[in-house]
């Protein structure tokens, strides 16, 4: 098996070679306490990811709070991680809106600043069904000459995108690959073992943090681990000895990466992103990656226990002294 | 009963009477075969509804396809709307978005183009509680001195607001009313009861079509039915027996405008707004009100056979010949 | 067997034959404290139901907790019903379980202890389609003389029986009628048109407490209360008042009931009917109806404060000094 | 790691060293054409599973579509295996019921029978909370000595049993262990890493076909596979592999069976176990395991197509000639 993806782009008639593989953290946003972007932290961020080992970025993902930004923060955000990158792993971009044309103004954007390809979900909002879900893509996909990735999130979008389609969209070009973060297990094995006998044309990559293994036993090309943000050495090492073949390092360091998770699972009386992300930004204070846990407006920042639970996962995985 | 509402917009310090009440139609957005807004046809629907007897229009709500438009086109809509009514009756705005950051730009735009009233629904995409809802509605009427109504509409986000931080939202000022797109009827029944209790500081209007009469029942102070696009006037006349008291009236009413919503439920193959929107631009254009049926890009047009099925509801029903 | 309903419908004006119509409250069982039938607050209670002018009752429905049951306390709850009713109102039995042989053997309980109608769920526990349902309700018929009702609980079978297939088995006279405690109440208002344009073949009941004003707007045959365990006056008013169209009487009766019916949403920290059905056993032993609140294995019975939070409503509604 | 789980009973307080571990398939139900059980494909189905090298075999579960047999049938099914099997693998009987009361009834058959486990699903029909599941899960303790397992299994009860709750249980003997068919990977791998952090109280199986590398991967005991039923060789070489480390072999088998499961995703116009268990019992009467392919009432059976489309699947992998 190669990880590396070739993907005949047929509706445009040339064919790419593309290097997305691996693990692409999706970069959550620092932010300082009045909620703008934090550039010093995200500055240190981006490069602790990069020395660690990651094989490629995911700026403007759910993680980044996406969704809580208007577009001029959108583009501060990804300006600034396109500056500080600087080429040195590849850059994927979420676009994330409710509808095709509002997508493609955020393509728009992706494209003046510069990324490696864009990342959209299915449509949200109004109720659609998959005749909507694929006209979506393929105007998007007419809309840029950009490698175009699906996130799948039934969690937010609440709709999951057919195994079926994911391949006659790969087949035909028109996506390069999938974010699979609907935790439908059985659907991604499907999807793995359909892709292969499509001759490989998506790039896959699971959005789990802690059955990544069995993501990798169903032969995903990478993770988007959005608890890499703390750590993201037990995700590297664990892809290395998936390549390697070496399943029982994949397992130890998927266990490991678990128990670390347990900061998530920890916070009480909040809900979504808030718990979240909001436990991978405490714990990154709390071991000096950035300034503040801040969340953006309406979220509630995690104080006093629930930060206390956090360090308190931290001391017990030996991360915090 | 007075169904004029007196919000004692305490934050603010500034007490105001309001006219909301009374049929209040979201408007559909006429599109050219390009999906260009239709200046010609949407100046004949605005014209021909006030003319039937609404007393108020909701631009830019779900019937509206907001979801679907950029930005500008949503500037577009809006502005024309507004030039259009020329204060005839209240315009109110919806300002749809994800999150809050989002929602004030488009309160800012609304504010711009000059509004009555402005609409949000409960944060989405990103899984939120009662501490986001609250924080965001706060912030929301922290950066306008529009009256602020909740546009309440699970199926689109996911989430219900709930009754009892309505009512404490009410009390503050914070919200001028709610739009109640739930089908949660129990609710709408305890919401009214408790608005009542409180003093009526919200002003209470259903989303519903073909229940208006329960909710009349249950003391809304109106109506924004999307059918009132097809035809307005059986909810004109229902709203007037519903001030004099006149429920056998109500009831009758209630029962023909129920059967011409039988077009929202017969097209086949199609889901979501592109089988309710979708059913009431065919019945539009087949009855000479606008130009074209087209729905936004991703949704499908009805066509052949969907067409003809709301043709057959029409004829039923003697609106068309 | 007559499957042909008879109902005063006022709107047609036309007076038909059956006994299923009006006020028919699904019976609470008052349970000893260890768990038995409590067979003297059962009597106490049937009477006082039968006094206060209901039409019929509803034994093993959902607030009798029919669930929690085995077989031999189900026939000992039916029959002790049997003979408390002895022939004062119509009696009708809940035949609840998984799937159709399951239910046939319920059936033939109620047929040996002698029971008016028979009212039964979709299949539920496996996930089943539309064909299912409609297998099942055919092979129910054909096992029985008695009249089938269709008891519609999504919350509980997590499946919605359409609409068009009530029409299709009212019309074959596979099914009486249904209680309808989906609250969906467009899809009731459709179902209640549908029917009339059908002939009116089915007795249409609504499962609403706090709406019920809204289904005897739709053309409603009667309704099936849990609240009216408490007190059935109420609602025997509004259906007075329905049927001699005095509107505002109905009105009245159901703001009055939905302020009693607070007592449902008050428990905190339970959930289902550990909450709902327990707050109405704490208000009948609060009113000296029943000896005790118990609830049945593994349900937690209200006590301390939740039992206060009853007490309270009673009190503001005048129902307790 | 052990695999052989030891389960300190504390309530009862004894120890015993129970052998719940490795393949153990949910029997299906072979019928006559009249929905009678047909032994002799009964026989010859449970033969051939222990022949293959199942370590144990569950009667009574989903998929040998218990929730549509009545009582007596449930005996007939669960004696005749009891027969058939002979002591040669344990044998765990499913006892599914909506509630307690209930559940205890099917206890009382099993222990009559002589089974040597018994596995319960949480309480179903009425909506419940942590609370009653605790209550039930102790109470079904409390009435039988035999080792009882949890059945988590949402799609069927609506309701998922927490990680903390069950680890609870297990730590004070009340569960001896879980069938986990949640498809909720996520909390199986940290219901996992829990479980071995308080000394692996309990058994684990995974109720999964085609990721059950990614449940080996994080520690479970055993797989209860469905698809077992038309080939348990895949899954018997995958857990030996597993036992002894061999990733590759886990993997190559799986991807082998996932191959397989795909004859429960071709049927079209079916859902639920119409699909899944309709296709098994196709595929396994084309293979001649079983007599016909008959499902219960009110279950379609698969026919013509669709027996196509499972036989397509099965030449392709090579089953069929």
């Amino acid at each position: 098996m190669t990880l590396t993806t070739t993907i005949a782009n047929t509706t445009k008639d040339t064919t790419m070679t593309t290097h997305f593989h691996g693990v692409i953290p999706p970069v959550v946003t620092p932010l300082t306490t009045d909620g703008d972007l934090d550039v010093v932290s995200y500055e240190k961020l981006i490069n602790r990811l990069i020395e660690q080992g990651v094989d490629g970025l995911f700026i403007l993902g759910s993680t980044s709070e996406v969704a809580f930004f208007d577009d001029e923060m959108r583009g501060r955000v990804l300006g600034e991680a396109k500056r500080i990158i600087d080429g040195r792993v590849p850059l994927l971009a979420g676009v994330i809106d409710t509808e095709t044309l509002r997508v493609i103004r955020h393509i728009r954007q992706a494209e003046e600043i510069g990324v490696d390809a864009v990342v959209a979900t299915a449509p949200f909002y109004a109720i659609t069904g998959p005749t909507e879900i694929e006209n979506h893509f393929r105007a998007l996909h007419e809309a840029t000459e950009l490698p175009l990735f699906v996130y799948d999130i039934p969690v937010c979008v609440h709709v999951k995108v057919p195994v079926d389609l994911m391949i006659k969209l790969g087949r035909e070009g028109v996506i390069a690959g999938c974010k699979d973060s609907s935790a439908d297990d059985v659907s991604f094995r499907r999807l793995a073992l359909a892709n292969r006998v499509a001759g490989s044309p998506l790039a896959l990559f699971t959005g789990h943090e802690v059955v990544v293994d069995g993501a990798f036993m169903s032969g995903a090309d990478g993770v988007v681990p959005g608890l890499a943000n703390v750590d993201a050495t037990n995700y590297v090492k664990m892809y290395k000895a998936y390549r390697e073949g070496d399943w029982e390092t994949v397992r130890t360091e998927q266990d490991k990466a678990t128990e670390l998770m347990e900061i998530a699972f920890v916070p009480q009386g909040v809900v979504g992103p808030a718990a979240g992300v909001g436990a991978f930004k405490t714990a990154m204070q709390l071991l000096g990656t950035i300034e503040t846990n801040t969340m953006c407006v309406p979220l509630p920042t995690l104080t006093g226990e629930n930060v206390e639970r956090v360090a308190e996962v931290l001391r017990r995985v030996g991360q915090l002294a």
